[in-house]
């Protein structure tokens, strides 16, 4: 188990690039899974992140209630299941039996780490105000971990209708972005 | 020149995987550029975009002021480009003088649209609600373009501190997922 925590000031650079993430949800003692890209960094420090969790969502009424969740990054080896958990309620399955996921203790909130994905951002809900119109919700990281022995991770970034681009390469420019 | 209207319906598949996008804007009769990450869908129709453009940037006041702007998508190509546009502002130099960008007018707004990006995404701002805690503005894409034979776009995805992940493989699976 090799499983570090990751500074929040660097969860950043885990969300901006884009990937699709898995995000648990937790109520009555059952566990949830859903595939998501629609979501964005909206600041550096606290780490926070606009997700977009439509009400069609089994998660949606869980985190609306909860108002937790964990934003789990897998890689190009999960490829099925990503689309496995897109493709299917949770309303009716139990998707980490049905999938082979194994859930792992988060150490601040409620619901579930995936351990087969390679990083897990523990969050709660910060903010509802854009929910009724946008169905975003302002989630605020407030524990990060990442599996430092995934040295490039191959994320997914979908393209829509089942397609998705894996990471490429890497390049380094002289920048001072953050 | 190759550039033929995209369908506003498909907008999603190339805000979705995540790339960093140059945003043009313009304000009496002159164009500025800003690079950005900080974006999600929020609407397949109409296509709604989010986009956070910090305060901090020249680009703010202009979006803000008159409510349009240009989503650019640049390839590896453009990578030195895209860090020159961050590192530098718009308040004291033209970046498409600058920068050797060529600007092609749009059909529905003001900004151009920059002529080396495969894919241009004319926008109009429609919500400014959360723009003054989060700087996330709603933008509707009102016109879109891309160059269709640019088969597989080898987008930027931002790590953070100048590195990126450059798009590699498509892999395509069997899926109900928009």
């Amino acid at each position: 188990m090799t499983r570090k925590p990751h500074p929040l000031a660097k969860v950043y650079g885990l969300i901006e690039p884009g990937p699709v993430v898995l995000v648990t949800t937790a109520r009555a003692g059952r566990s949830n899974v859903m595939t998501l890209s629609w979501h964005t960094m909206l600041e550096f420090e606290p780490a926070r992140v606009g997700c977009v969790v439509s009400d069609r969502n089994y998660s949606f009424e869980t985190l609306k209630m909860t108002k937790e969740c964990v934003i789990n990054i897998p890689t190009v080896e999960m490829a099925a299941t990503v689309v496995d958990c897109g493709n299917t309620t949770g309303a009716s399955i139990d998707k980490f039996q049905k999938f082979g996921l194994t859930a792992l203790p988060a150490s601040e909130v409620g619901p579930p780490l995936i351990k087969e994905c390679f990083a897990n951002l523990e969050c709660r809900v910060a903010d509802m105000t854009m929910v009724p119109k946008y169905c975003l919700f302002v989630l605020e990281v407030v524990k990060a971990w990442i599996d430092p022995t995934v040295m490039d991770p191959r994320t997914l970034h979908h393209l829509g209708n089942g397609e998705f681009m894996v990471a490429g390469e890497r390049i380094k420019l002289n920048s001072k972005m953050k």
